[in-house]
């Protein structure tokens, strides 16, 4: 059965004063009325973490009843910071299974009320436990891979620069002009420059801010304007050193698949895309993944000014998850309200892109293991035949491999990637140097390193040496001052301090 | 499209030292196992709060990387107590949009590593927030609500005590039978006797325990020996003191409309069902909210001995919450597998029902607000033609009604129900009398007293005065000594100690 979009509803991004069921009932109510509905047959609520955030339990019960419609069904669904776009996933097979016309899809979350210490260890519980004990943020693991993808792709750390600011500038310069964002500001080149570096090397502006704010989406089984072609969900290993790959993700290209396949799309028939930038690399390596650029080179488009609202193929026109703002539950399904209010040729005068008749959004779940791609489309969209359709996108899948045995026995092993992050979690100490090391059997672990504070010390690619303290791997340089210190003298003073 | 299921898995339910990850592994793969596949098109899963039990968020994610199944689609799913039947719905509906032909459903939950206090205490956030403020806790609600259904059908505390005894005597001797079941013994009414009041007049033995546990179900378009009938789901107000009924839970009555019209059976033709017994009072108020017995009088069977394993209609052959145990998450599709051994005639010599053809879950979540009713049934069940069939069950459906203009001017009201709660939560001193007064113009408020603290001193129809204190209704006697203090001395004294 065909999958439809009737109704959309989003409420202004930033510091709220409202609750979180307010904002979420405010956001579903609007977009109840935008499809002329004063009932629906179920209610999926997204809602990454309302027990920690908000202390409450039964939520979906919650907001049938601040909606008004107590007595409808109401359901929870929740994967980690994709929430939004895995509701609206669970939305669409809900309708699409013939049972339901009308569904009301609404995510949300409320963050800004706590202290930030407190909102990054919330955040962090969605990092595997194996990393998450290291000390692990999620922009510490966002700088890991962009160390990686600048290593591997060759370029140096002043390209890398110039290319994560252009990210960032693009992205303020489009939620300048998008009256829910929560920045509406443009931003220079020296404004990213002076801004504070949270995890070596990405800087605030990299980072999407903490947020409040709901959206919504009304899915039916009737003929309307707009229409869902394709839906894609994919999940990755719980720890990013379990994977064969640090620059691209798994998940959004086995999503893309589904979703292209689905939709009998290729990446060449995207005309504009949301594209998930919690950090600035991710903005890259998810036009990657989902095909629109070549491996690797994600940021020449960037940087030549495509990706731009007047570009060939503009990438968040919304502004993004850093400039509307990142209300993690919500951030998912407020990319497809985008794509509709483009769609609909409602983005207002000048965000209005040219080409709008298909879109896609690409949303990424913790830290890029439980991802989604989403393509909408304008119903009298005129296509091509279907018949003879095929998929021209074929990714290299690198399979993870979980690793279950400790190689504790590995004495060293080569640098492959290395941060400094300077916004610690709650117990851990500033600045905190954390890398992956792979050691001689090819096994990756992360490992941190209570030696070297400034990032210009440390180099990728080269060897060094692992130990173990507390149950943590220490990795630190491959010198001979170092191996006459580890074979006369014990555990150096400074693994002690750890 | 037709919905079978092809694959169930259970763990031992209990105190268990594995993580929760470990055991609904555990449970999916002997759920895969039976199914005979090795690969899945999507995962769900229900928990209902991984964030406070075990403190991790994306656990979605996790679960699929613990199965070996990294790649797979996986969310999860949240209802409050219901998740279990919850995420199987939502599994139904997806393998139903003929967009996927096997998926794992799983659900699970640990609960018994933290102190009780605590544990209460996240179990509590499912409680709307009004009535939390007082203190409020599971079983108190749950005894407002057998209070007030004692004397609504006019039964005496007698009378009230031989019921809900015989409920946890059967359900302790049907899990005696079953050997997932947590409690493996059965009791006598001497020892319900015996048992700790927790909330008057419910005591130990009228309440599920703290349990850890996983279970699974595999569902599948591909025709199997079960099938899916039915499924139903409904809300009801946060709030249990917005309802216009005490004693009866509209949202499994709408439920139970939904699932008997899908599956085109009338309550005559269910053979026997698992009901949401995590307090006594529920399953006899189920029973009769699903339409198998007469409103006010589902007591009678089970008195007869009508809802034994050997009687006509058996209820909770499983052992249901009480003695199988509840890891809330969990519960809902443990349900579900207990019907499908019965089913497959696979339930055991002992515990193997006669008539098992046509089987029904009902669950509960939250406080009655987020129920689902669920029928399964025999593939090769001879129907009779479904042609002419017409739904003969309909129940009286009180629309409950939100309340949002305080009655703060209110000075008297009718004493509706009220409870002694001695196993109160962190910060309220024990035992905490509270209740629910109907004020003048109609509405219910939650108010406590901090007077009398046996229950015989209080009875129900009774006028009592409202007073506030510290934002929250305090109720007493209405008694001319009160009235003359209230006029001349103001506050009482025990109030100002509140």
């Amino acid at each position: 059965m065909g999958v439809y979009i009737s109704g959309i509803g989003i409420t202004k991004f930033g510091k709220s004063k409202d609750s979180l069921e307010t904002m979420m009932a405010e956001a579903g109510l609007s977009a109840m009325k935008d499809a002329q509905l004063e009932r629906v047959d179920a209610i999926y609520i997204g809602v990454m973490n309302a027990e920690e955030f908000v202390g409450d339990s039964n939520f979906a019960t919650l907001l049938a009843d601040t909606l008004g419609l107590a007595g409808v069904p109401s359901t929870r669904v929740e994967t980690a910071s994709s929430t939004g776009a895995g509701v609206f996933e669970t939305g669409f097979y809900a309708v699409a299974s013939g049972h339901m016309k009308n569904v009301l899809v609404l995510a949300g979350e409320k963050m800004t009320h706590l202290p930030t210490a407190q909102t990054t260890r919330i955040l962090s519980e969605v990092i595997d436990r194996s990393e998450r004990r290291y000390g692990a943020t999620m922009p510490a693991l966002a700088a890991l891979i962009a160390q990686k993808y600048a290593q591997e792709f060759g370029l140096s750390i002043q390209k890398l620069e110039d290319i994560l600011s252009e990210v960032a500038i693009k992205n303020h310069s489009n939620g300048f002009l998008n009256p829910y964002a929560q920045f509406k500001k443009r931003i220079t080149k020296e404004d990213y420059l002076r801004s504070q570096m949270v995890s070596y090397p990405l800087r605030l502006y990299d980072c999407a801010p903490i947020t409040d704010g709901a959206a919504a989406i009304i899915l039916t089984s009737q003929h309307s304007p707009v229409m869902v072609s394709g839906v894609g969900h994919a999940t990755d290993t719980s720890a990013v050193s379990h994977r064969a790959s640090l620059t691209s993700f798994n998940s959004t290209k086995e999503a893309a698949v589904k979703a292209y396949g689905m939709a009998q799309l290729n990446p060449s028939d995207i005309q504009f895309a949301e594209v998930h930038d919690a950090f600035s690399p991710f903005e890259i390596i998810g036009t990657e993944d989902l095909g629109l650029f070549p491996s690797g080179e994600g940021w020449k488009p960037l940087i030549e000014g495509k990706t731009q609202l007047r570009g060939t193929l503009p990438i968040n026109s919304s502004g993004g998850l850093k400039s509307r703002g990142h209300p993690v539950g919500a951030s998912g399904l407020a990319q497809l309200v985008e794509i509709v209010f483009q769609l609909r040729g409602e983005a207002g005068e000048e965000r209005q892109l040219e080409r709008a008749e298909v879109g896609l959004a690409q949303s990424i779940g913790g830290l890029g293991n439980n991802n989604f791609v989403t393509i909408l489309e304008r119903s009298d969209r005129k296509r091509v035949t279907r018949e003879g359709w095929r998929l021209l996108y074929h990714p290299d899948i690198k399979v993870s491999k979980k690793i279950t045995r400790m190689p504790s026995s590995r004495k060293a092993g080569i640098l492959e990637t290395f941060t400094t992050l300077y916004a610690t979690p709650e117990g851990f100490r500033s600045p905190l140097t954390l890398g992956y090391v792979k050691t001689e059997n090819g096994e990756m672990v992360m490992a941190c390193n209570p030696d070297y504070r400034s990032p210009k010390e440390l180099k990728m690619g080269r060897r060094v040496f692992l130990t173990t303290r507390e149950g943590l791997y220490v990795f630190e340089k491959f010198t001979l001052s170092n191996l006459l210190k580890r074979w006369f003298k014990g555990p150096s003073k400074s693994q002690q301090a750890l």
